[in-house]
């Protein structure tokens, strides 16, 4: 069986974990500290750090294919790898798109695919001068941003200029007043082979992901076709091997705008776990092993993945036994992170059942991930 | 979190470490050998023997609640350990009517429940005077059997004395010629709480399991009822804590008769990973952790489950790529075990698409566990 590594110990890892068993293949993951989330339940761990070449080369022996559960890998990293020999996936050509928002925007742009107005800007006049007097403005570090870190809108060139006080490259971009987010995963395969999953609505408090509906409720069809179309084209154009999320914003007319890209699982994925054939976490295994990629049919009308954020009481598991007495078909996925305010540490499944309304599932979702945060099902 | 610790180093230790990294639960494992399916994927395994009590007994100091993939850990030693306080999930009280079916026949059969007509026999005469001249007669070893093995069925005389030369205790029953073969798996918590999955056919080849359908096709609905009531009341008797799988014979007149116990995950149940909203490893989790249980509702119209047994050829990852090339859909569970003509080393399970007739799925799922043993779609 050949061996996978993933650079990187955090929950996505884990996940991969979980569906290397399955497949039977075998798994690695290089870690940062033992006490990270994959390095928990996962036999075959590397302690050691992702920015140093001499630690991820190490690491890279002793496997037939490398891929990443974060963007964080330096491309002189990633560079020096496929120099040597080493199968990385996806390659450092596709992931400098992740971690360079300008080469992205400019990329994307160039391939005709549409994006929110953007500028590199790096001063105050360059943003007043990008706006036109419209405010407000988003502000985007060039690299390095997740979770809405690096990510700030401004509305006056006094807050414009307190961004520009970290020193960092920034890139201008109009800000979008989006009817809603959209998110479309795809994979494709060195081979040349793309599959799509329906197209999912996003829901997102301060820039963090709470919500994903599958799919997207009421999303015209031909918009549907037209995000995973993009999703496969955009994956083929940058040689992307593995998976690719692609994060949308419907436009009050309707029309798609590209926000992001992620190169990798994604958490607007993780419904898949038990609301499609196959999930995120396998469909990336077979992509970047080159196996024939899996159905990405969903396996139920709707579902609703919330995210299950730390909130002041450590003991979630003393929760357990209310959230799955509430409710026996609720799916709990806890990480092994440490519970600290805000930061994502869970997610909570529900596949409708058959007729139930969307409503009703996303109810039912935000309740259980309200208690297991709050003890309260009302509690956000 | 609390730690599970599971004796025996398994496909189905293996399947219930996947389970455990979802729910956050810590989760160890007790193996013979670091080879050993379970003990490949788990980070937190010992090496040990499950017949010796220092061994089990150090396993189980890490330990919040003790449970098993197997049920040979001697009665001696459950004993011991539940002497001493652990927490023994399903305790020794229940497990002995696993380890020894005289005691299982008589058990069940003061509880009224129906089973194939038995007595202990240790003579070709005590076997000739069971049969009253009746051939075949079915002999049965009191303890260690699994998988066909310690199950004869004899014609003659002769054959019994055979049988009888091995030395072991042994009781006959009566050669039930049934329609077919099913099997009802219920949970039941320490609190009390039972559930069950739908009622399912197994098709048995040589004495091991070769497929189940979930659920049981035209069964009728009353007898359905009845074998699911049978499961939860024989658990409910026996106190079982985790899972019970209830191995039943379906009379050409439609009853049903007991054929065997098992006090863990089960064969029968490995649809319900992709089948059900709850996996039966989820479900032994919860029960023996007394978390209130998870649904058993299915997730598709009928699911298929094919066991994969080893060929002649171990390299079976070199036949992934057509398996998954010619079936999206289809998910592939490998043990990690070493390929040995006959062995149980995985199983591929196929949930039915909308509309979808079950001896298409029931096709699907065979062309693929033929493919993956011998390269060719009807080899078996």
């Amino acid at each position: 069986m050949p061996v996978v590594g993933m650079v990187g110990g955090g929950q996505l890892a884990r996940m991969t974990a979980q569906a290397a068993i399955g497949l039977g293949t075998r798994f690695r993951v290089l870690a940062g500290a033992p006490s990270e989330s994959a390095a928990q339940v996962t036999d075959d761990v590397m302690i050691g750090s992702h920015l140093s070449l001499p630690d991820v080369a190490a690491f890279a022996a002793g496997c037939d294919v490398v891929t990443f559960d974060h963007e964080h890998v330096p491309d002189s990293v990633l560079s020096a790898l496929e120099s040597s020999g080493v199968l990385v996936r996806p390659g450092s050509g596709a992931l400098r798109y992740t971690q360079d928002k300008l080469a992205m925007r400019e990329r994307l742009t160039s391939l005709g695919v549409p994006c929110p107005r953007y500028a590199p800007v790096s001063a105050v006049a360059d943003v007043e001068a990008f706006s036109g007097g419209t405010w407000p403005v988003v502000l985007k570090a060039v690299s390095g941003g997740y979770d809405g870190k690096g990510v700030w809108v401004c509305s006056s060139p006094a807050s414009v200029a307190d961004v520009l006080g970290h020193g960092i490259a920034l890139l201008a971009e109009e800000f979008v007043p989006f009817r809603r987010e959209l998110a479309a995963l795809v994979a494709r395969s060195p081979s040349g082979q793309g599959a799509a999953y329906p197209v999912v609505q996003t829901v997102q408090v301060d820039g963090i992901c709470r919500e994903v509906i599958a799919p997207a409720p009421g999303l015209d069809p031909g918009v549907a076709a037209s995000a995973s179309a993009l999703g496969l084209r955009i994956a083929a154009a940058l040689g992307v091997t593995g998976l690719l999320a692609v994060e949308l914003f419907e436009t009050p007319a309707g029309g798609l705008l590209v926000n992001e890209l992620a190169m990798r699982p994604h958490n607007s994925g993780h419904w898949t776990i038990e609301g499609a054939r196959t999930s995120q976490f396998e469909q990336h295994l077979r992509a970047v092993l080159d196996l024939p990629l899996g159905s990405c049919a969903p396996s139920g009308a709707c579902t609703v993945m919330a995210n299950l954020l730390g909130g002041t009481d450590p003991d979630i598991y003393d929760r357990y036994i209310h959230v799955m007495a509430a409710d026996p078909a609720v799916k709990v996925h806890y990480y092994g992170k440490e519970v600290r305010p805000g930061r994502k540490i869970g997610h909570v499944t529900i596949v409708a059942d058959a007729g139930e309304d969307v409503a009703a599932v996303r109810d039912r979702a935000r309740r259980a991930a309200s208690y297991l945060r709050w003890g309260t099902e009302d509690g956000d």
